[in-house]
């Protein structure tokens, strides 16, 4: 998508071919740095610090990686060496692996002299395999939002949670996809944003990649969904998931299944979008099943942010000596899910809503 | 109640009775900072700058406001300007116009001579009567605490959102006074609290005050609480209410609403206390007829916490040209409501409810 004027992806080749350049997403909102990647050290620090992020975006970043250790040493050891190392920067990202594996099957049975360059072909073909599921999200729920413009006057209010966006993934992101073609399309929409405690993705991330690509949008509390839902004053919302169930209960960001019981209550259509990478098809009850992760309490008890001198500065909020809790995700259950919006179209949250989409999994 | 093992109110006369003195509220949770309010513009100020906030603690201070300015000038005139400037500290608080009215009425017929020293008392009396209030609401919500414990092994997990305590009152708070209860009667419990941003009273205020009198609770963000409800982690839910409908619909601090729909939809209990001050008779239906405030949007974009070096430093946290919207209250629908915990006992969440404990407004 587009950041003053230009159009970007979250990872590319460098110009020379013999990089990968990506947008530093640690200084987002704040400063739009480009980081070019000229090793497999770089690669991997890159992945490990969360200069990028986003299961999508973190794969594409891991097959940039394998290309560059193959650079250094193509080797049948050099090959086992990188992927080591890529697969241990974030061991729950299910996308890493897969891209490692993906990169490892199209070079293993090559002469190493040709390995390189067939892991930066392979890795740029996973880049843009990624941005067609995207335009296959926006595609399906571009529909929705179509619907519901032609019903009403004025803008279209959407809500979302986290980052869910194009900075999470190749390009388009998931959720937003949707929105970005809507507002390309010319329809007049508006999103809500959630800032999304305790790392303020919505915040930072999302509300900077709308701004950037020209979306109207405005910021709220997580707090606030309720009372804008209760007012009429939202029309949809649409969020992303890190895990499917094979029943249609999705894993998301924290609070996700406040907003899904705000929207139930108040007639708002709740849609999650996903590409098919985050069906967990071994998973017959979300509520029950999906494990939720637990990360520092420091999340919770800090907030980092840019002071009136310019410079990025953590504070401490919360009262010394009280303990803290973080659970990252919840669940939100399939009964309060209006649709999933996925590459292959708009199925019910079920798992004959899934399998009408995904009949090779029968 | 007590910090570090001393027992304290929030308002309270000097010493030498020529003044007030408060815990200054903008400092904490990081520095407990008494100032003494020696004039009637000491109190005016206090009460604008939020150095006490808290329905019931600003109309406790302003009280001492109209002691402090007729003792600077108790004539007619002195009488009507310490009221008005009393007034315009913050022209939406019931507490406050009620406080100077109380004064008021108990001085005017006076000879200026004796009305410093005769609203003196009557300052202290209604500090005294609030405190009542919240012991009131503390034995009827003790019931249901100790309810709780009886039938479950481990602590009563209670739920509350921002800070109805007793930093919001004269002493005890309204939702914590049960909790305090309980607790000094040796009831195993542990309060979740929400952080409850914007303004994050609960990590700043809530989590001071349960940790300075030693009730063990822990912080989380305000998108928590479905999560913690959905896995049986909470046991019941309690907060405030800055006003309540006829019909039981109660509007509390933005996310109220949002806790009480998780509450419903995992068969928690959901309580709401509150003072009688707090019902608003006149209105019939509060989702449709309570006005909402919104607030500055620089509550939502920036956060004020302490820095590593110990500065108090504001960071703004949002996308730099993304604006925000800040509504500061939402209303929960009394069919949410498990009951409403009042001086006077525990009642339905309706008109009849409120009417059997309320008689006299039949």
């Amino acid at each position: 998508m587009q950041i003053n004027g230009k159009s970007y992806r979250t990872v590319w080749t460098s110009q020379d071919r013999r990089a990968a350049e990506i947008i530093d997403q640690t200084r987002l909102p704040f400063e739009v740095r480009i980081v070019r990647l000229q090793s497999l050290e770089d690669a991997a620090v890159a992945i490990e610090t969360m200069q990028v992020r986003g299961a999508p975006c973190i794969g594409a970043a891991a097959a940039y990686g394998m290309f560059l250790g193959l650079a250094e040493d193509a080797s049948d050891a050099g090959l086992t060496r990188t992927s080591e190392r890529l697969a241990r920067t974030r061991p729950t990202a299910v996308n890493l692996n897969w891209a490692i594996g993906e990169i490892a099957a199209a070079v293993s049975h090559l002469p190493p002299a040709s390995r390189a360059a067939a892991a930066l072909e392979r890795a740029e073909d996973i880049c843009d395999e990624d941005v067609e599921i995207s335009k296959g999200i926006g595609r399906s729920g571009l529909q929705i939002i179509e619907q519901i413009a032609a019903r009403k006057k004025g803008p279209v209010n959407i809500l979302t949670h986290c980052n869910a966006g194009w900075l999470a993934t190749v390009d388009w992101g998931t959720a937003t996809a949707p929105i970005y073609m809507a507002h390309d399309k010319g329809i007049d929409i508006h999103v809500w944003v959630d800032e999304t405690r305790p790392r303020n993705q919505g915040a930072s991330l999302t509300a900077f990649e709308l701004g950037a690509h020209g979306v109207p949008h405005t910021v709220i509390v997580d707090n606030a969904g309720g009372h804008l839902m209760q007012k009429g004053m939202v029309d949809m919302c649409i969020v992303g998931t890190d895990r499917t169930a094979r029943n249609g209960d999705v894993a998301n960001k924290i609070g996700t299944y406040l907003k899904a019981l705000a929207a139930h209550d108040n007639g708002v259509p709740f849609y999650v979008a996903l590409p098919h990478t985050t069906i967990d098809w071994t998973i017959a009850d979300g509520v029950r099943d999906i494990p939720i992760e637990e990360r520092h309490s420091d999340e919770v008890t800090r907030m980092t942010g840019r002071t009136a001198s310019g410079a990025i500065e953590t504070v401490e909020i919360v009262a010394s000596g009280s303990r803290a809790a973080n659970y990252a995700f919840d669940v939100t259950p399939a009964r309060l899910v209006t649709g999933l919006v996925t590459e292959r179209g708009v199925c019910r949250a079920s798992e004959e809503g899934l399998l009408s989409l995904y009949p090779e999994r029968r």
